[in-house]
């Protein structure tokens, strides 16, 4: 049988295991021109929650009793299919289930030698993907400057610094979630500083006294992964034609309605700023260029990164709860079955 | 003897005469390498309400006793300088007074026959290069699109539409105060549509229906002269990869403290827009190709502008609260005395 997770009903707020409900329906089979894969790996990211309201963004809902969306790393198992022969490792957003017919037009073929085959959906997939075009592209690394970075030991985040490191940024300050977080961004990712946010509760004025101390000549770049209070406190600090570049706002998305804070108009004004939204996939025709860049980047020893992994499919829902806890440790993903390739 | 504003306190939210204070010196004597000017007109400004505060922005303060600052544009009526001579009509920021002394470093030299002085405040000066450089670099326009900006019918935000409609952009829609001033931004710029926001008491829902019905097609581009409850009402309506130039935020110039709204990353992030803050100044090493452009354009009839002058330098301090009250029309001038040249 194939066991998959299905949204049960949107949640208002806050979500719980509650709204989503695991299902068993036969395996399907491959038609003509189709192939079965065995999902192995399933990414577990913060854009799943907003898939989980309805309502008009940048992508569709998911559907009440349609399965949760997901990007997935599995092997091929039965196949009808010319270019997908059994065997063949392939990368494609196929949702929270064990197995799933493709016809093949989004999916991916993996090289288990070059790397782990669940980099296809970290560090050489989408969060990697945003890494490089989001640090590269959209905030722009200035030579000599700082950057500040949030989320800095997550999925994204962690790949961030180390990018702005190759490309010449001066100083690389990481804002992360408790202590181990933290010494992990300077001691394996190469941030000069780091602040766990925690420390704080919620207030500006105190994590922006942090910020002002980490960052002695004021902050040229932002890649802010979380919104809210913590990016309230890093607009102030920016230097003039500072560049933010908004990649996400996981302290955001669980809101029922709006937070009310100061408006930046100012900071933008008066600093020049430029602040930038963006979607990794705005960047598909250059997709190519950034995995080889990353997989030279990752051979070579000059990126690392760090997975936190959760056995079982029967637990993918705790594992999306625990990334908005903020409770993984580098980059979320289930692990559904036996990985022939490891 | 030379009469001039001086700033003599700051005021606390709302600015009024009292903050002002009118004193008389003798007019000073040129040295050696000096021109002494007669001031003719003064260009009345929203950043002077910025350099009347205290504290940190993108320039320094009016000191308390100093003469207030402003974009001056007199003749030269006495001069030990070899390129200025008795006679030249000149433009420099030259503050609220009757007579300055120039070593004329910051001076330009106006050409009486291309265009009436005052315009070298006005459509070809400061106001006019905000609208070029702001339309055409920091907002671009957008083949085909729909453009909004507010204070529409103001020094910048008069040109800023009749600009984009050179540009290319399909919808124009301008937002003003008063059935007069939304009058003039369609009969006399051009504009498709225009919006009296002083309709709509501040109420956001209420705007954003209006802007709805204005722009079927969604907003491509927002030229931002206001901030505040407009912005907020704009920013949910505007199109993937629409983008935002931050001119000026005259409805938060006055704030004491900042008012609280929701952020609006949200949208920034989901319709991946580009949002910057620029000064004109930022152009500087541009300044000659907007004025040789806008030049042509005014000559070819393309760009049409409105003056609203107010006689005499005692009424300095009344011009500008007018301008916060927007009950300006076109851009706000102080004419000190005669114009040779008219």
């Amino acid at each position: 049988m194939n066991r998959k997770w299905v949204l049960a009903e949107r949640p208002v707020g806050e979500f719980d295991e509650n709204n989503f409900k695991l299902v068993e329906t036969p395996i399907p089979e491959p038609g003509e021109g189709e192939f079965l894969i065995r999902n192995i790996w399933l990414s577990v990211d913060p854009y799943m929650r907003g898939r989980m309201n309805a309502g008009k963004s940048y992508a569709k809902p998911v559907e009440i009793g349609a399965v949760m969306e997901g990007g997935t790393v599995g092997e091929v198992i039965r196949s009808n299919h010319p270019n997908f022969k059994v065997g063949d490792i392939v990368t494609e957003q196929l949702g929270w289930q064990e197995y799933a017919v493709s016809r093949g037009e989004l999916a991916r073929k993996i090289d288990p030698s070059l790397a782990p085959i669940q980099t296809a959906v970290g560090v050489l997939g989408m969060p990697g993907m945003t890494a490089y075009f989001g640090t590269k592209e959209v905030m722009g690394v200035k030579e000599g400057g700082t950057i500040v970075v949030s989320a800095a030991s997550g999925a994204v985040g962690g790949l961030v610094g180390q990018i702005a490191r190759i490309e010449g940024a001066g100083r690389i300050v990481g804002i992360a979630g408790g202590e181990e977080k933290c010494r992990y961004c300077v001691d394996d990712l190469g941030c000069d500083e780091s602040i766990d946010y925690r420390k704080f509760s919620k207030d500006k004025a105190a994590i922006g006294a942090a910020l002002t101390a980490a960052c002695p000549d004021g902050i040229d770049g932002y890649f802010d992964n979380v919104g809210g209070w913590i990016s309230d406190a890093v607009y102030p600090l920016t230097n003039p034609f500072g560049r933010i570049a908004i990649c996400g706002m996981i302290s955001e998305y669980n809101l029922t309605k709006p937070e009310m804070a100061p408006r930046h108009t100012r900071q933008i004004l008066t600093n020049r700023l430029r602040v930038t939204g963006f979607i990794v996939t705005d960047f598909w025709t250059r997709w190519h260029e950034g995995l080889e860049i990353m997989a030279r980047w990752i051979k070579q020893g000059r990126i690392k990164y760090r997975e936190d992994v959760i056995e079982g499919i029967e637990n993918a829902p705790k594992a999306l709860l625990k990334l908005f806890r903020s409770e993984n440790f580098g980059k979320q993903l289930v692990k559904f079955g036996d990985d022939p390739t490891a």
